[in-house]
């Protein structure tokens, strides 16, 4: 059966099973990586000086070069209206907005990283591979752990308020802690562990309250970390329950082909 | 049957479970994040030259129906001593004297943040969902770990007051280790690995004993974690409680067969 | 039977099961904690001018106190030898012998602060309570992963000194990197993520080297917390294996009185 | 049976079993740690100028006595090409090309730190301990988690390009951000906790997104953590290997009483 030339653009475009869109998704890939290269140092001012111009040429090159690729998905595609306001059409249009309003408005094509999203579709090459139910896996304990990360992230927002208000109190505008939003940033500056050290305590107070802050934060990393443990550890078990149709019972390992309760045939 | 006024009173306010309810709730949280960012608004100066009359008028507005809601709740409840002295009692009537202070004694109008204490109410709105059960999870894994962490606690304070002493006798005040206390700030600071930078060690053997405490503090965060993921795993293998019908007990290995305190088959 | 002074005086300072032994235990903490409080106070310059006098009146009087406890327990123990020599009985002696020496020596009295070894005693109080159990546990898990936690150990170490020679040679002096144990110190306050930025790389190069140990330290965390976990998770379920005498099996809960298999009492 | 000389030599040098074997690789551990702390140390300028010559003599002669010990190794070998190009092999033979290179070119030899990879004999020593095993246990869980690793690396890369171009817009170069790629050294350095504080977010926009960055990479630890804690406690479990004496498979639970690949009882 010969497929139509749109039947083929959809296999090419679309699908990465076969040889040839393996190659476009892995031809894909590899531009948008360059044209997030492009993007990042033409930001550098020496890079900019010197080979300014080689960035700007490949940004558009690239730009033209997807946006053919996404007219040729809206024309290939069987529902276009279904693939232009799916997650990835709107990825692939607003990759392609940036290098066009950068005409008009000025700074916009560094708008153009949003590209990085593009990326994702690595996933789709992979798709053969193991990744995809990996990144199911993790996604799956990401998403039943997340109302107890919501609790945690409540609990975490509800410290830093109060002990950054604490703080501006107690320290004050001379040392730093000029505003209470400002103190509320050094609390999750501090909870979270990261600590530029662009605002610190100076009082005896001010630093007794930070030590508890800190310990706390050291603690309480635990709490999330506990809960991914335990989702991740689940959502690995559930992958494949068999239950034996002999004697009912579960449990069994994911190779398994005998009953190992009562050793009949799964 | 009609309700008192009375009852629909308490029904509106201590209940979330009908529309008049969740309606009073939802806007008794819109009414606490508004007074908290008019609070934390009103501490940065640009915004308080601008707009430093419309926060006050705010505050008193939000305090005075603060006021008004906890007139009425203790009026509303069957006995209002145990309202009173219950938890959320005293965060209630803590959350509206601070803006009564600040008529007398300047700068109290900051201690209103501890209204954001009164956002633990949204775990009420929230009942009918999964977040009671997850909170509570998560809150017995946090209190069936209290002893280890005690200990830990108690391991990590031993550990930075000897530490904070060590390096106050090898590094000395010139280097900014002036004072016992202060170094011991330092070590806090440093086993935690937020490392502000503010107080850093110079001489080499002072960055040696520093590179021991930041590897120490690296590797003993894993004790609080795994402290918790474990606890966290046995407090949702809980859930599934299985209850002998026979003798009413529960705590059954989800396995089991038999009851295990009565021996009745389950 | 009535109990020889001896006997007496042992029960009090030795065992905690007492009324009398428990309130000299107590006794005993907060005197220790005076000393350690004294001792990091007298380093504070404006503490000093004030009760400069007073913190070594303290210091004296309690270590006077501390000699007799020491003198008294010797003669109380059955046999001195195996209480001089062992592990509190060191700390007892090295507990007060800063003091004495301070005499001949100028600043030995900060070493005082061993003294906070002492407060491991707290164990022996609580004794009853569940936290011997809890550190036990802790104890035994850390025990059984410290094969793992030395290649881990390794590893990070040997990064540390490859990484921080890597960034001597890139970086060099002008930047801050002006020697190789520099470096590597350096390299340990990043990959610890501890981050104080006293030394931080400048050239495009270094900083692509130091984000690649920072997401290397970001992700190896991974490997000792999972490691404490497993043998936590381990060292709970082993606290009490019991095996049924009817079938032979295990894995029961600690609180089981029948076999959940059989059916049969424990 | 007396052995050649090849073969003791061969005994010696590359197994550790036999006394004169493990004399041997002790002895070459001490050689390497003198080696590596020579190049260290030769880097610190005062150490340089007074031991400098010292340091120089110990590299060549450590040097010399590595480069008979790889010879004699590639003659005692039965197939000396499967040795020199061993991963072992390569190693032995970096360890010695700097010095020889530093005859030509200024600098090289604090290459010699690569010998640091030759502490990974150290491993061959404690062949007969506890150490393979765990640090088997260690790889073969790493190695069960790198496609989720990825997974969550390719994450971790996307967040840090778009949130570092994001920063690079709001602060600009005024801030610190001066180009697109220090803004995402920025964001890994802010992502990771590290928190150097040579770049900070000075506007208020700035430092609410670097919040946002912060408490995402206080979350996302969890995910690292938890994949390896949930791999390490399966191939912890599958150390005690059940193998069925009639088809030969392994990989069976531990409570299995029937093989699960032919059903015969185990």
């Amino acid at each position: 059966m010969r497929l139509t030339l749109k039947q083929r653009l959809y296999v090419i475009i679309f699908e990465a099973d076969t040889p040839a869109g393996k190659a476009f998704d892995v031809a894909l890939l590899w531009a948008i990586l360059i044209s997030i290269a492009a993007v990042m140092l033409e930001s550098v001012p020496s890079m900019e000086e010197r080979y300014g111009t080689v960035f700007r040429i490949t940004e558009w090159i690239l730009t033209v070069a997807f946006t053919i690729e996404y007219v040729v998905r809206i024309i290939a595609s069987e529902k276009p209206r279904k693939y232009i306001f799916s997650f990835y059409g709107i990825i692939d249009f607003l990759a392609i907005l940036p290098t066009y309003l950068s005409l008009v408005f000025v700074g916009t094509q560094y708008l153009l990283v949003i590209r990085a999203l593009r990326l994702l579709r690595v996933f789709r090459i992979l798709k053969l591979g193991r990744f995809v139910g990996e990144g199911e896996q993790l996604g799956r304990a990401l998403r039943s752990s997340r109302h107890k990360i919501v609790v945690f992230l409540g609990a975490v927002l509800s410290i830093v308020v109060i002990m950054g208000t604490v703080m501006y109190l107690i320290e004050g505008g001379e040392n730093g802690f000029t505003s209470i939003p400002r103190s509320v940033y050094w609390a999750i500056v501090t909870l979270t562990t990261v600590g530029y050290g662009d605002i610190a305590p100076q009082t005896v107070l001010g630093q007794a309250i930070a030590s508890v802050i800190m310990i706390m934060g050291y603690a309480i990393i635990a709490v999330p970390t506990g809960i991914v443990t335990v989702e991740l550890g689940k959502a690995q078990g559930k992958t494949k329950e068999i239950i034996c149709e002999s004697c009912g019972k579960g449990g069994h390992a994911p190779d398994a082909i005998f009953c190992k309760h009562c050793g009949e045939r799964l």
